[in-house]
């Protein structure tokens, strides 16, 4: 079995590395990650210069990496289809620092590495460890090795990913409760904070407030709220198949 | 009216201007667009750094625009939060110079800027010419602005847009057929084209050639292939709802 760890922290965030050396245990190893923190890349990638590698060697491990210049969409598109001998049995995304929930999955790089999995299909998986301030990847890792077992094993649909966010569970503490969720919403308040440059010259910065909008039991939001796993199916036919007929009937062609 | 335009070719793009030259017959119209070319940026969003905007004026025009050092995404968020008096009552995006179409959307710029308008709640289109070669964009322009009225009559479901795929015609030529389409799937073979420095070290350009995988007659592809105007509606909630109670199968619990 052969394993494509990527990630959008960088190559040398923990959380990726807690995850490689639990998933060594399962098969092959590969790391393709991009060489510094690109967090909210999105699906960007990389085409209006040339991408680099650095091989990367990691203590106490035979795993190879490849350190790259340029977004986790990059990474895993360069490692299945430059990179690799061969076309991974799965991609594992992360394990972020902090959760990817709701719209924000979106922007997230860490779920874009697994949608480019998905996209060059691969079964995929993104994880994300639901604090901003703990380091504590292990439980994370763990839980995360057992899963993508079975995820091997069940198969997934086409186009779809499973988007994972785990809290931080210290030794010793009772294990979390697992749902399967669907994503909730999130909007933003006050994003952008406009600030004077020492010359006067006005600059913003992104940020802001989140405001979970949609968080019904059953969302992603509201599961890791109540400090429990969670897993969303994500799915990327993103046609409005619905909408389809109703647009048909707005009889366009009278406007050509 | 109030009508925000952004794209990914930058605020200089002809097909941009094409498009708010023709769109102020429908109201005001703002432009925020980056600074510089911005292609296959996806979603992503500029965390790390300021973003800076510099007000432009164009010739024989009272619109406002303003450039920005930042992604599609970034522009239209700005303009949303920071920028405009008011929510704008449209978001287009484009005239991108070449079709979007099939998996590609999920990596354009043009496409995101308009799905990031629909993350704000603004009805929103993403418009590209089916060309790569051709600059005539004012039969695109003037079916866009016919459209979007259209549109804005009619309303749009929640977290939906509608992305456009316009054919070059030429004055005198006999108007295109339009059809509703679903999304297409794109693979590209040979994706990375591996080279040496003159210092002998490898670097990596993404290119490939387009396999159309799905293209069948209902798609985007086969429309822009037969020379006709492709509309797609999609849908941002990529919640895989029918999978949900699959994985609930999965007994999760037994690996916690």
């Amino acid at each position: 079995m052969l394993i494509l760890i990527s990630n959008d922290d960088g190559i040398n965030a923990p959380g990726l590395n807690v995850l490689r050396d639990t998933l060594e245990s399962l098969g092959d190893v590969v790391v393709v990650a991009p060489d510094r923190p690109r967090s909210a890349t999105g699906l960007g990638i990389t085409i209006h210069k040339p991408l680099r590698t650095e091989e990367i060697s990691f203590p106490d491990s035979k795993t190879k990496g490849y350190a790259v210049n340029g977004t986790p969409s990059d990474c895993v598109k360069l490692a299945i289809q430059a990179l690799l001998p061969k076309a991974p049995d799965m991609v594992v995304s992360g394990i972020n620092l902090g959760p990817n929930l709701g719209t924000d999955v979106l922007y997230s790089g860490t779920v874009s590495a697994a949608l480019e999995g998905v996209i060059n299909d691969v079964p995929s998986v993104a994880v994300s460890l639901a604090s901003w301030e703990s380091r504590d990847f292990s439980y994370a890792a763990g839980f995360t090795a057992r899963f993508i077992k079975i995820v091997l094993e069940k198969g997934l649909p086409e186009e779809t990913l499973l988007n994972v966010n785990i809290p931080v569970v210290k030794p010793g503490q009772a294990a979390p409760m697992v749902k399967i969720t669907r994503l909730g919403k999130r909007r933003y308040e006050n994003i952008f904070e406009k600030r004077l440059d020492p010359r006067g010259k006005v600059y913003y910065w992104m940020g802001g407030e989140v405001l979970d909008i949609h968080a019904e039991p059953d969302t992603d939001i509201a599961t890791v709220k109540n400090g429990q796993i969670s897993i969303t199916p994500l799915l990327f036919d993103v046609t409005n198949h619905q909408f389809i007929n109703m647009v048909k009937g707005w009889n366009l062609d009278t406007i050509l």
